[in-house]
């Protein structure tokens, strides 16, 4: 495990190489310094060269899954955890982009790295967290655990994301003629697949539980997320204590951005491996301040953190191969 | 005043005529059966012909404002109001599409039709309404009005509009370029300057001021606004009750549309004048309920609540010459 | 057949209606003064209601086809034929928007009807044009029959169109995330579906064969179509000689519009049965000059055309229920 | 001037670094390894931080232009030219992106680089390719010089670009409103300001000059430049023989992609310093090949390229700092 100089690369293998998240995986692994894809799988596409590198794709059932050092399963919900126990068996560490594991079944890690990065580093199989998870339980959690949350009222999300969140099965409702000039809710009241893991990861502190609404929206744009959130605060805080507190606890990282004034918009951070993070003030409500993330729903919310994990757990600098 | 039968058609003059708003006026009222634009004004566009009927541009100051039944102005805000108060003096009757006259100066009658009816029908000077406001107070008075609201929590507004609502004028940051592929919120924690509007409109009920969060994004798309609010509500009251109560106090009218199940996407109200009103229940939530507004900012909006208006005025059917 | 005054409106029935061509004739019969449609079949949608009247939509089977006056086609190609020919032997005016009779197949008339009227309004099966080739042909068969095209050398026709064009059933390559930001020429080299209309178009005209090159391209819009077009021009012919022909041809024609300078964006003809013309010299090129036509893919291009057609053979007006 | 092992960075200034040109290239020399911006000019942003470097903007006049190793000059046509002389007969190395130097005035090399490596290898003043010429010249001068393309008759081109093109001014034409869901030509007839540079790039060979027509269009996208050329071959030449001929004369390019079969789409080189060819056989017509070319209007037809030529001019490698 011990990592030599010089080494040869580490082997990589992505499974399910065809989808959005899967695309944008073999892309950053191509320019990653320090590990290679050496195996790409598509059902569809077996057969066929994989753009920008040498390889072509095979079935999954075709990889080697014992000769690579790590896979990364972008498969279906429902089919990819499956995939991950028989590589973790196998082996290999792993990386589940999908929602299979993110409960901690077998013993998986929840990669949500800049919060549980001991834990990451450690981990042998990882379960890479949900797109809009990633931006609201990196703007909450910290202020939950410094009480600066008034966890008695429920705080309001309201998001909105590209389409590649949807994933790349072609569907009616995806269609360009159907989305195009069009902006709708989806998943309201708290029915979207992520809500139970955002209350998880909102209520794993101290704090117990967490009121939340979650509202998200398809919005006409290829990729990024911006999230928009009513957060009630506790004992008079304003929107600078809730950016000092996110500046003492990220201070050193490198892809959680805080924005000291003004809000990020959703495409001051697509195709990079970024959080950003803005508060304002809300003219005439005290008790509430108004918090906005942005992330790419492909990079931070999914291909790049998983990278960065798998950055972690091969002992590599977190931020290899990583745009910044 | 009173209207013949057969009589000629009623002659009105637009002011503005070649921002968004008042190309939709003339569009409209080049289908209208019985108000014709007899003036048409741009300073930039003098002299041009008018796209699709017979007239050509004249500057402002050229119109005839007393030889005309009806005055639209669509000037910008700060000019707008002055050209109404000339216009009302001049014998015409007026309606304002600027924020200029909206808190009731001059006498001016606010004209959120379905709401101040027949306010509007006495009227010969309307502030036609802002297009945030315009959805959020057909949605949202009728509860308060009912008791169904709770007004010691804010109600949280999130808003969505198509570039469209920003006008017409040349700026950097609403060029194509600039607004593709983004999302962006702006005039965020009240600022926007719709917040007075929305206060009056919803303060001016027996329930006396509603506490309100408004924050409005900016869409990649040409036209219409989406309004997500999250509605605090009253002795637990649910999402029928307030489906229930729209439909009471809408039933009869022509341009307000009560989803029975399911919510409004912003295109299905596009180029039509109607506003499409949904709510939803929130799962582990009791005491709030999900509503979501959609309506064409130019045509609910602007133009066509402004017809509406108009039709009023002179004594005809509400609907005349608005597509349904 | 003769029409009276105050007679009943004509009934027609739409088959095939959830597509895009079929939902743009539901909506352009709702407004319609004289026809009503009062059968409208979907398969997948069969016992809903349909939007924007009273109907519910029925399976194509249950439609009874001699109880309706008109039956429109918008079936899928090679589907909509048999049920064209079905529906005329129930008895019924047929016109069937498919590519399936275009060909004259079974004595159907060919359906553009500025250039074939006299026979459309005799007819009782018309083939509605396909969407490509009714700006070509509307714009060069006029100048061909005028003797102002050199067919020694071939036409070239470069075309883009939007999304809608491509039809509502759900493939990767129309997602939204395939389409935005992007933009690509299809079905090259004269082998795009419509080559053999177009070719049958231009070529039976006294003149005999025009060679041409068609390349359209897949534009991320919704609706709509440009056609560029550098034609080759004999004796001498320049711009001012096309645009002048084409306004002695069109002079009296409600729905084609000549522009006598500039040429039209594509947006100019959206949501309008209108074809829109335009032609410009070429400096350092004597013996072309540049083509423009635009019109909207779903209302002239077919839905709109389909009801001109219609009117035509029911011996209305041409121009009855269509928005100009 | 000679570059030594280890040796410190190069030092760059950037004039002009607001726009669309000069914000892509200020992000292409934050991940040079061998060349940094010291100095980057924006009259209106002075004194603000540039986005993604620690410098802050000052304003052109106080750039030490004798104290940089290379100067890029992305002001207005018109202006920029003076600007590179100025930075020239300070000692830097210039590359100067606008159209001013294209015609060599002042000894200025046209930097389209793989056609003129060496004449840039040596220069110290280059004048950077039009957008729209790159992809045409490269494209197509190689045929002109086999002798594979019919002089006599002309190549027409039909070219649609991404709005970024346009420049970042703010102008009604190019608002978001005005854009989307349109589709345009422009400059039509051979009126462009790239057809003089055309000319010379198709005219300069040993087979004297070659006519063509150039149709530019507006896209409804932020970037990329897609060109569809009606090339005249000559001597029965057919696409497989253009294919064959860019293989041989491309082979060893990094940045020009030759497909075997099939054709570019604009997306495929967006974000990339690349130009893909692809030709097509067209039906039923035999002196002529259907060519595309495809590439990102910021980065090979102008930031990109204008590294590519500085890496040349300094003595690095050519593609340092460009992604592939």
């Amino acid at each position: 495990m011990q990592q030599m100089v010089n080494k040869d690369p580490w082997r990589a293998a992505v499974l399910g190489a065809t989808g959005y998240t899967g695309q944008e995986l073999v892309a950053l692994l191509a320019r990653h310094p320090r590990i290679r894809a050496t195996f790409v799988s598509s059902e569809s596409e077996a057969g066929q060269p994989v753009p920008g590198n040498g390889l072509r794709y095979v079935k999954a059932e075709e990889v080697p899954l014992g000769e690579v050092d790590v896979v990364f399963t972008c498969l279906p919900h429902g089919e990819a955890g499956g995939w991950a126990l028989k590589a973790r068996n196998a082996g290999a560490r792993v990386v589940d982009l999908s929602a299979d594991l993110r409960d901690g079944a077998h013993g998986a890690v929840y990669g949500l790295t800049e919060l549980w990065r001991a834990d990451v580093r450690d981990a042998e199989l990882v379960a890479n967290p949900g797109c809009y998870p990633t931006g609201i339980l990196l703007a909450l959690r910290p202020l939950i655990e410094a009480g600066l949350l008034d966890g008695t009222r429920p705080v309001l999300i309201d998001a909105a994301s590209g389409v590649t969140g949807a994933g790349r099965t072609a569907k009616r409702d995806l269609l360009f003629a159907e989305v195009a000039e069009d902006y709708r809710a989806y998943g309201v009241g708290n029915t979207h697949r992520h809500v139970p893991e955002i209350a998880r990861g909102l209520g794993s502190t101290a704090a117990g539980a967490v009121p939340f609404v979650f509202t998200p929206h398809l919005l006409p744009v290829r990729r990024g997320i911006l999230e928009t959130m009513y957060v009630p605060v506790a004992g008079g805080a304003r929107a600078a204590d809730v950016v000092s507190h996110w500046n003492e606890v990220y201070g050193g990282e490198p892809f959680v951005e805080v924005w000291r004034e003004g809000l990020p918009s959703l495409r001051t951070t697509v195709s990079r491996n970024a959080v950003a993070l803005g508060a304002s003030e809300i003219g005439g409500v005290d008790s509430m301040v108004l918090v906005v993330a942005s992330f790419d729903n492909l990079v931070k919310g999914a291909a790049g953190q998983a990278l960065q994990n798998a950055n972690l757990m091969l002992g590599l600098c977190e931020h290899e191969g990583l745009p910044r």
